[in-house]
């Protein structure tokens, strides 16, 4: 697998966390892929009626914000949260948002 | 005064709160709002070196996020951080961003 470019540790800011976590596709997309690290996109995506142009987007914003790491594996892309780098620069932040995004109403 | 619309407490989401907090400067007007209740949106942005149709902007997008409330007050806008309908929807997320806020680089 070859990881794609993503933003060093220390790099990571508040806002664009925050930006990358504030849409409900990409909500559930990280919830998802926080359950099964590695799964590729399209399983992520399953059953979500999104096209697939805007779930391209939404991983490369997620990825730039420094919130997922994705590795080309083939034809397939695979998605792995950053939870340790999450954890270190911005503490409790998504345990927080993902705890909330359970009781909020079903988005997606 | 005369408070412009808002939505209702019911009615805050999760992904729209996050995204009324995903910039470095509506983090700190927040910051400073919750300091200060009622500030004037002047007074708010003082020494902020942002114009003045950016900060409307700013402030819109958080009153309908439902993140502030503001009110008329003859030529002035004053703003109240709306925290308990916050912690009543989104326990611990105003506490922990604003706190995480203050550990992240001076971002303005």
């Amino acid at each position: 697998m070859r990881w794609l470019p993503e933003p060093a540790r220390e790099s990571l800011t508040l806002a664009t966390v925050l930006h990358a976590l504030s849409d409900p596709v990409r909500l559930e997309l990280v919830r998802r892929a926080r359950v099964t690290p590695d799964s590729t996109c399209a399983v992520l995506a399953e059953g979500m009626d999104v096209p697939m142009s805007t779930l391209t987007n939404h991983f490369r914003i997620m990825r730039e914000a420094g919130v997922v790491s994705m590795a080309v594996d083939g034809r397939h892309r695979r998605i792995r949260v950053r939870a340790d780098d999450l954890r270190d620069r911005l503490p409790g932040l998504l345990d927080l948002v993902l705890r909330l995004a359970e009781t909020d109403q079903a988005p997606v």
